[in-house]
């Protein structure tokens, strides 16, 4: 194996495969240009091009954009092709940061708010929490609910998936106190008095646990204060912000190919869930785990997979002791598994807790157990609690899925494409090895920074 | 003086004047189905009505949503009025928890999304810090900077007030850490180590502080941890969650009618900023400040108000003692107090470090000082880093404000507006008193909580 030598991994995340033209056949769409996917990538200048060199100086006028890399021409854009500014084409197996769910300018997008009411939805956009509008409950379970996990039927909507991480945490943390005050759903004048002055029994000391391996980097839950800190991907994230202390537990770093390191793997799996065990022994006095937060696949933290024996065990300890499993969907939600929801593969005995999810659902938000129902209003709150204009696209979304068997052909694709690569892996050894993933959401990892291009 | 039987406070923030129907005669609109705004509010049930009442039980099945008042019906709302489900008219004197920038329905918003260019921005939301789109650097500066405040020409986007002010946080603590080093801007092996750890010297022990009155309630900047963490309004945003324990400094109280106590108000304005040097002072070991956020009217926390003199001296307090000066403007931005933002009633001898904006703005966002540029990219990122077709909405609403000098519209009526409530106090001292505020974001003290209505 060449695991000592592994430098980079290579992902690739092209979650609903390119119907792009099939979809256009069949849309009896109204748009005036819409493109047809491209035959293949085409490149004309050097990365970044002329273009983008030139309007980043522009940008770097106005803000820090170091982190941009080519500006897009979101006319020619188009499938699963992005093209630049300086008329390249791209073939975007990242799906834009897992954001873009049915490839560019799809057609029933760009005919999406083709009625007063989606575009009123879309310019009065209300404070959701207190005024939304009278189709609001209709869109929530249309919507919504119409592909919740299996198991679960209550969700709330919020901006973005940090903001929705944090919200599970709340939730998560309610119930958890809610519990200890022996279901007391009042408050008492302590506890009013020093929530406001920041201290316990108000603000009592709790933690939320992430996961990190060893020696690949680990969890990715947002940016935000609270996210943050459970986020263990990069450094850069995180350095200079202060943060909470918070238990981190070890996330399984399996030897590949699966089939032949069976043994080791399992023992790893141990391994993993004796340490969570473990941290939860050792924070219960200095700050207690209300909850524990992991994502189906480590996204960000280089695509580490875990066992649905693993997430079996993990969420029988949760269960066991009283904290709230989160199943961070961010980057896994939407389809690009093969399921809707990622850990539908693990056949946990329920559904977990709590599932955040965002990006490629294009809002924000987490469907939840009835348990995590706050006792009071204005909990789980904040003025606008997402974007009703972002439902009626996740409408259209949705719809294309189910009409067009997108997650079907996800599997049967992901399927041919992770037998390539094993057969690439085992002819090519020296050079990718660990080939891992489920649907298309699949990795390996290359032997030098050169070889991933 | 009432001041010891004050309960409630009333508050005015009609922003932006209903200038409707004037806009719906000077826009040659294509809009099919635009209302006249309403002669005046209509009552025909109970509130909550029927059917405002049947919806919510059909929302509690999905979620727990008792803040929720009445439903809003959008086809029949227009300008300054808000139609509920069960037909009764509001005169929304809130505008929406300042969130709808020109009443409802406004034409210029209806007609935004008018180009395939505008409608290819809501459906291919781009990763704005990696893959912006070709025209988003213009954007950039015709939309957001051309409403810049007075000396400031940065700008970051954002995707709500929450996260604009904890991106804030992020940009004072990035420039205080990187000074504290000296200068240098790269990392060390134990500053990038610990960091991922949670603890210092990578995840440093700092501090923003915020204000609180001493009787009042006070300061709200967001309900996400890090910006929760300064939020002291109201106590059932912040109970049973963790927090940091940061400083809060006290916020000034005054005596109204403002020109009757002006020694007792100018000796206010000398203690808060005692107390202000005081909590450097204090902090400075344990937690060292790195900067001071604070709203130009706390909004939330009942509409106080400081003296430009305060707020004068606030910043060269900050400035002696190298901490960030945050102006949350979230709520005040906009126009609502008769210039785009609060803080150039202040007369500062410069800019805020940061501004940070959202709600009427429709994006969230802040605007900063060249200092506080950071160093290196990826840090004060996300994957969407805001929303841009909410600058599609934004650029007809500063149209709008520029075309019709609503600024100087808001101001006029602001005046007349506070000379009315200033006579009903002289008239009726023992039901109102404390009338204040800048233009039309005004608001007074009622004797009983009864007299709120």
């Amino acid at each position: 194996m060449l695991r000592r030598e592994i430098s980079r991994t290579l992902r690739i995340k092209s979650s609903l495969p390119a119907l792009f033209t099939k979809e256009c056949r069949n849309y009896g769409t109204s748009y005036s240009t819409v493109h047809q996917e491209p035959s293949g990538p085409q490149i004309k200048t050097e990365i970044p091009g002329p273009k983008s060199k030139a309007l980043l100086k522009e940008m770097m006028d106005i803000q820090q954009c170091g982190s941009v890399q080519i500006f897009a021409n979101l006319e020619k854009s188009a499938g699963n092709y992005f093209a630049d500014a300086d008329g390249n084409l791209f073939l975007d197996t990242y799906t834009h940061i897992s954001s873009v769910p049915l490839g560019y300018n799809h057609p029933a997008l760009l005919n999406a708010f083709s009625t007063d009411s989606d575009v009123r939805t879309l310019v009065n956009r209300p404070a959701l929490g207190v005024f939304p509008s009278d189709d609001w409950p209709k869109k929530l379970r249309n919507v919504l609910l119409s592909v919740a996990p299996p198991g679960l039927h209550h969700v709330m909507t919020m901006m973005c998936g940090a903001c929705s991480n944090e919200n599970a945490f709340k939730a998560a943390f309610i119930l958890y106190c809610t519990r200890k005050r022996g279901g007391r759903t009042t408050f008492t004048d302590e506890e009013l008095k020093t929530a406001l002055l920041n201290i316990p029994p108000g603000s009592p000391e709790l933690s939320i646990m992430s996961f990190k391996g060893p020696n690949r980097n680990g969890a990715f839950h947002g940016r935000s204060f609270g996210s943050l800190a459970t986020t263990k991907s990069k450094a850069i994230h995180k350095l200079d912000f202060p943060t909470f202390e918070w238990p981190v537990a070890r996330f399984p770093e399996y030897k590949y190919p699966l089939e032949e390191f069976k043994r080791e793997n399992e023992q790893e799996d141990k391994e993993c869930l004796a340490d969570v065990e473990d941290q939860f022994d050792r924070w219960e006095k200095k700050k207690p785990i209300a909850g524990v937060i992991i994502e189906p696949i480590q996204a960000e933290g280089g695509d580490n997979e875990a066992s649905p024996e693993f997430f079996q065990e993990l969420q029988k300890i949760c269960q066991r002791r009283g904290a709230a499993l989160i199943m961070d969907e961010v980057q896994t939600g939407c389809g690009p598994t093969g399921k809707m929801w990622c850990h539908e593969h693990f056949n946990l005995q329920s559904p977990p807790d709590l599932v955040t999810f965002s990006k490629k659902m294009l809002t924000g938000g987490f469907y939840f157990k009835p348990d995590y129902l706050p006792p009071q209003p204005f909990r789980i709150f904040n003025t606008w609690m997402g974007d009703p204009s972002k439902l009626v696209l996740l409408e259209q979304v949705i719809k294309v899925i189910k009409t067009e068997s997108l997650l079907q052909l996800v599997e049967e694709t992901g399927k041919i494409l992770k037998s390539g690569l094993h057969t690439l892996e085992t002819e090519f050894p020296f050079m990718i090895n660990s080939v891992r993933g489920r649907g298309t959401f699949l990795a390996f990892d290359v032997a030098t920074p050169e070889l991933t291009g």
